[in-house]
């Protein structure tokens, strides 16, 4: 049995997801794994790097630093899985992974939409993998579905409800007749805010990811600022109550179009029509609604986000750099 | 410039596919083979076999062959693409392209469903690759997705309306309240049903995608006996009414689920809530919905059958293929 050693960066929701599913899913990785590719490998966390090791009472303490120059140096760690989120410290650690030849993947999508460019660089430069599907809409794989399975097609267009925190507000405003104000508290009750909404209901989460599908999409990495963005905060149930009288529902959209060389992409709230594809996405679900030319139209839904969620994306990349090695 | 040779068994419906968006699309392909492999690589038809040379005008004849012993016999060919359909001879070319070392894509659902144990221990024998995304589902790329996107996870159960001539005629009689013969002519007329519609109404087509499914979801070939299968053939406008006045629709649904270690599945026409997420998958539509221990609830929609959307998806398994070799 091969064993290939990583390192897990942060045990917060997403981190804490990984820890647990390759914990439990040993077994059926290296089953799996031996039946893809004849090979006997097993997949395990060698370091998690943290802050305070004593948060973490059912983790193995050996498994703990607070210090990533030791992960760094330690050359039979193969691939580090970030899953710190947020710019600092987490762009210049993984940087620092492939320039020590690590193998990336990473779920964070402001680091992404921000400094994808130097991201990638960094790994063509080391020659190194570098995937994050669990950054954009969760468990769905949609930047494998562009990459490998459209390969074929020109995507004409794109559109998605990427944020399950607005997508459910929208939906409880909807179906519940709830005030803005209701819906968030309720969302907070249940998980699927968090105590300051601001990314999510501003838009600029949902800006992170369109950019990050643009990319994918239409090849160019964007400028942040030329992407219009508007949140939901102003969004009232009497608009939500109009738009139905006229056969429509609210909802949060992003969307992204190349129009003459150039990608024009938004994310809004928007009307569209009760029969459209992305009317009935509702609670804390994600979908993305893709126009190709030779595949036509393809819809996918699927959780956005939650630990296991998440997770599931991350060891999937996770498995296929381990299939490359 | 690496030259690939492939070499296309069939020119119909899903082989003239191939060949269209090989020739138009020899440039994208090409550019992103390069990115995402740094390798230059083209893809290109050394033979294509058909009956009749007569029929195909607008094919160089010299790529033009009657005698499969010929492609057989020329090394130069790495990848075969089965476009034949049916049983004979298409599985027995499938299994002798592999012994010759040739690998084989294919979008033969009843070869597959049928003889997927010989033809999958041909690929393992011989060493040599052997993808069907476009058996099942069309563009939605759910072999793919299970394969690899879903490796972290144990699928539970799953539903799926696979078969688009009866999702157009059950759509038509829902919405248009057709009778099922007008539907039926209506879907010939808009080539969305053959002339001889039997093995998609009786259920046949949904029962070897539903098999397909299971195996690549629970790991198993099944005795396609054991699949409960009843057709659309016997459903009523007045079924229809009545279960819309109990806010249900009728949809033709393949199911597969694993109990007690043993995969029970069927085909056949259910009434579903309409706020079921396959409710609002009309027309000539697929769409396939997973129940996952880890990424939760994931459903895929999209094109299920056509010449274009079939060919995406065989052109992507030939790109997959050639990026192994």
């Amino acid at each position: 049995m091969e064993k290939i050693k990583i390192a897990l960066l942060g045990l917060g929701t997403v981190g804490s997801g990984v820890h647990a599913i390759l914990e439990e899913k040993q077994n059926l990785l290296q089953q799996r794994f031996h039946n893809k590719n004849d090979r006997e490998v097993s997949i395990k966390i060698a370091k998690i790097l943290i802050r305070d090791p004593a948060k973490y009472h059912n983790v193995d303490p050996s498994l703990l630093t607070t210090d990533y120059q030791e992960i760094l140096d330690d050359d039979s760690i193969r691939v580090v899985v970030e899953a710190i989120g947020g710019e600092k410290p987490a762009v210049d650690y993984m940087i620092r992974a492939m320039e020590r030849k690590k193998h990336v993947v990473s779920a964070n999508k402001l680091a992404i939409a921000k400094f994808g460019e130097p991201l990638v660089k960094a790994s063509k430069k080391n020659n190194m993998e570098f995937l994050y599907e669990a950054a954009v809409a969760g468990t769905i794989p949609i930047l494998r579905t562009i990459k490998d399975s459209l390969v074929a097609n020109e995507i004409t267009k794109m559109s998605g409800i990427i944020n399950g925190t607005t997508n459910f507000i929208l939906s409880k405003m909807t179906h519940e007749q709830s005030s803005y104000k209701d819906a968030l508290v309720k969302a907070q009750e249940l998980g699927f805010a968090e105590a300051d909404p601001g990314s999510d209901v501003n838009g600029d989460d949902a800006l992170y990811k369109i950019a990050i599908l643009s990319r994918l999409a239409f090849g160019t990495w964007m400028d942040l600022n030329t992407i219009d963005c508007k949140g939901i905060t102003e969004v009232t149930p009497k608009q939500i109550e109009d738009a139905q009288k006229r056969g429509k529902v609210i909802k949060f959209l992003a969307r992204s179009e190349k129009v003459d060389g150039k990608i024009i992409a938004s994310v809004s709230p928007e009307e569209i029509d009760r029969n459209h594809p992305l009317a009935h996405v509702d609670g804390a679900m994600n979908a993305v609604y893709l126009h190709c030319d030779n595949a036509g139209e393809l819809l996918f839904q699927g959780a956005g986000a939650g630990s296991r969620p998440t997770a599931s994306a991350v060891v999937s990349d996770l498995f296929a750099v381990v299939e490359r090695l």
